[in-house]
């Protein structure tokens, strides 16, 4: 291996802030350390610190009293001072193959691991990630297949008066084809934006996946903003870095719906899209999910796949937008057109399961046709995962 | 503005580790907070630390002593501790305009600031970023003006046998224009990566904002990734999320230059370019200026453009490669096609200083044209926006 002396590696990183630890000799700790059982060890090195802690996603949840109830606040494990400060955990069990996000506490300080370059923003919160292998995670991993290309693009949305960002991945082999390709309309939850699927949804890596072991056919995948106030993500528009916010307006009022034809026509008209009903699918989760029912209602026409991935159902009461009334009228037209598929997903402790119920109760009771995913657990990204991979293999058939 | 009840937002946000904080009524801690005279207060909530540093590129640096020798280590300021546990420091002076980098130093445990989402990856390390405008970084920044479109972008490397990834940047109006655009391909320094240029170097903004502000022509901007033996960025290829390094084979041996045609084919196959040497520019950062310099001599008929930015100049002396023999034989051809602009940019006190200096005379005695310019301070990514922000009016004219 061909090399710089080591002085002008250390002079071509003399920019680089911390990587000293690396250059001087001194062994970089291993953090997280994905053992060949698929147990995991943590490691810091906080000689000063009195006491270091681990919370994860992996590691079971406490109830927390809060003045609106109990809250599942995330659990944590203490970690082992060892020798110079380096302290340890180990998981006393493998994890099952996922992707799992966690943080550090020292001495009640939540931290990020130094050792791990990897993390993932959720609305406000960054936190470290890992994938563990072996299973359904393999979906979520890079793999040596063809890869689909993830554009930033903005379009014009005349609906909200507005520019707005868009990510957008389009299947390996898109640039040279010259075909066609059907287009699946991704939502966000609330607090998400237009980076959510992409981060937190490894969607480009799982239609990769998926489509290459022909699972999946090929198609473009658009995940907008769902947010109708805001022209991007956080960091993203001309607010500049400003702190990331759930309480946005404009979120589940009907402007987002009533907006989405501009999607749509940017689509139709940026890419080689089928342009008709058969070659449209919308999905979302939470939020997401409530915007791909009532978006889904709204254009009849548009839709032939509709997901509710532990989707919110009905608007809040003090909303007054003409998109959620007359839901039953709106619902008949929809089915009167027979979509080709409308699946409702939900994992067994969602807060939301039973506004999902009463409405298959509905569905059932219109006899509209619908299929049903259930999981357990509740309203996290693990299942949102889960849902896009058995959701995408049945579109556009 | 139409809200969900407070219980549905709770609930909403259950997946959401550490956001209890602003939901609870505690009010969030604002770091940085950048005051309307450009000082800075950062602060940080620690009721158990003895001590609160923080370091930064807007703070002096210090002499650190090395096995190899002095070293400018980045300086620490201290935090003062106020009531309730939260720590505090505020600029003494204005910062200029500028994307300043910082970490805060916890008993000397260096943290990420909680309360900043915006983080950037250099090589192994990662801190908080943010951006004083009012003068040249309001480059830097995203404002009201047509944005291009970022891809991450999949491209066949048959000369190193690999399928690789880089990031193309695609002027507003590129989609639907029709229109032909010549290309600027960008290369990042060592321990960098095709994301380099888009984190560190704002490329996206600087592109956006000079092209709207008519200073710089609409051209493709293709950053590929300059390490020959990695396929993509840490994180983005099958190797999955292993720890990013300095010390990667095949960087400045020959293999990058040899296969740079692979890049332009794939430009010219899969985008609406300018096929010809006045429509092709090429600069690169620290080993991207050697890479630039060595690709654009050994493609003679390739690049009117060429632009070193604190290159390195010289392989080193164990590298054999026919891309680095007979240095002025190749010049002598390179330069007798005439570019239509070789620019050479290098600040005072970088290291290279003395090699582009002794490569300026070398130039100078065979009278071949160039133009130079020279900044304050060394090697880092300031200087190497602003290379970026002064070399691309230049090109394509």
């Amino acid at each position: 291996m061909k090399k710089l002396s080591i002085l002008l590696v250390v002079s071509l990183m003399c920019g680089i802030v911390f990587a000293q630890q690396a250059l001087w000799g001194v062994q970089p700790l291993v953090s997280p350390e994905i053992h060949d059982n698929n147990t995991v060890t943590f490691r810091l090195k906080a000689p000063k610190a009195v006491k270091v802690q681990l919370t994860g996603d992996f590691i079971p949840t406490q109830k927390m009293d809060t003045p609106y109830g109990k809250y599942d606040a995330p659990g944590t494990v203490d970690l082992v001072e060892g020798k110079e400060g380096i302290w340890e955990y180990t998981t006393p069990e493998p994890l099952k193959s996922e992707l799992y996000s966690y943080s550090f506490l020292v001495d009640g300080l939540k931290i990020n691991d130094p050792s791990n370059v990897y993390m993932i923003r959720d609305v406000v919160s960054v936190t470290n990630v890992f994938i563990i292998g072996g299973g359904r995670a393999d979906l979520y991993k890079v793999n040596k297949v063809p890869h689909g290309t993830v554009s930033r693009v903005w379009y014009n949305a005349p609906t909200l008066g507005m520019k707005r960002r868009m990510t957008v991945y389009t299947p390996a082999g898109y640039e040279t084809s010259g075909k066609r390709y059907p287009v699946f309309y991704l939502l966000h939850g609330m607090g998400g934006d237009e980076e959510a699927w992409i981060a937190l949804g490894r969607t480009a890596q799982i239609m990769d996946n998926l489509i290459a072991q022909g699972k999946a056919k090929p198609m473009i995948v658009v995940m907008t903003n769902g947010n109708a106030s805001q022209e991007a993500a956080p960091g993203e528009s001309s607010l500049g870095f400003v702190s990331p916010t759930m309480q946005l307006p404009k979120t589940m009022d009907g402007s987002f719906e009533m907006s989405f034809s501009d999607v749509v026509k940017f689509a139709d008209k940026n890419y080689r899209t089928i342009k008709s009903k058969s070659g449209r699918a919308i999905a979302g989760l939470s939020m997401g999910g409530f915007h791909s029912m009532h978006v889904s209602k709204l254009f009849p026409d548009m839709f032939d796949y509709v997901g509710l991935f532990s989707a919110a159902i009905v608007p809040n009461k003090d909303v007054k937008s003409p998109v959620y009334e007359d839901l039953e009228g709106k619902l008949k037209i929809q089915f009167s057109k027979k979509p080709a598929l409308y699946w409702i997903a939900i994992g067994k402790a969602d807060f939301l399961y039973k506004a999902n119920e009463d409405y298959r109760k509905l569905l059932d009771e219109k006899g509209y046709k619908y299929t049903y995913y259930e999981t357990d657990e509740g309203h996290i990204w693990k299942n949102w995962r889960i849902y896009l991979s058995e959701f995408t293999p049945l579109l556009f058939r």
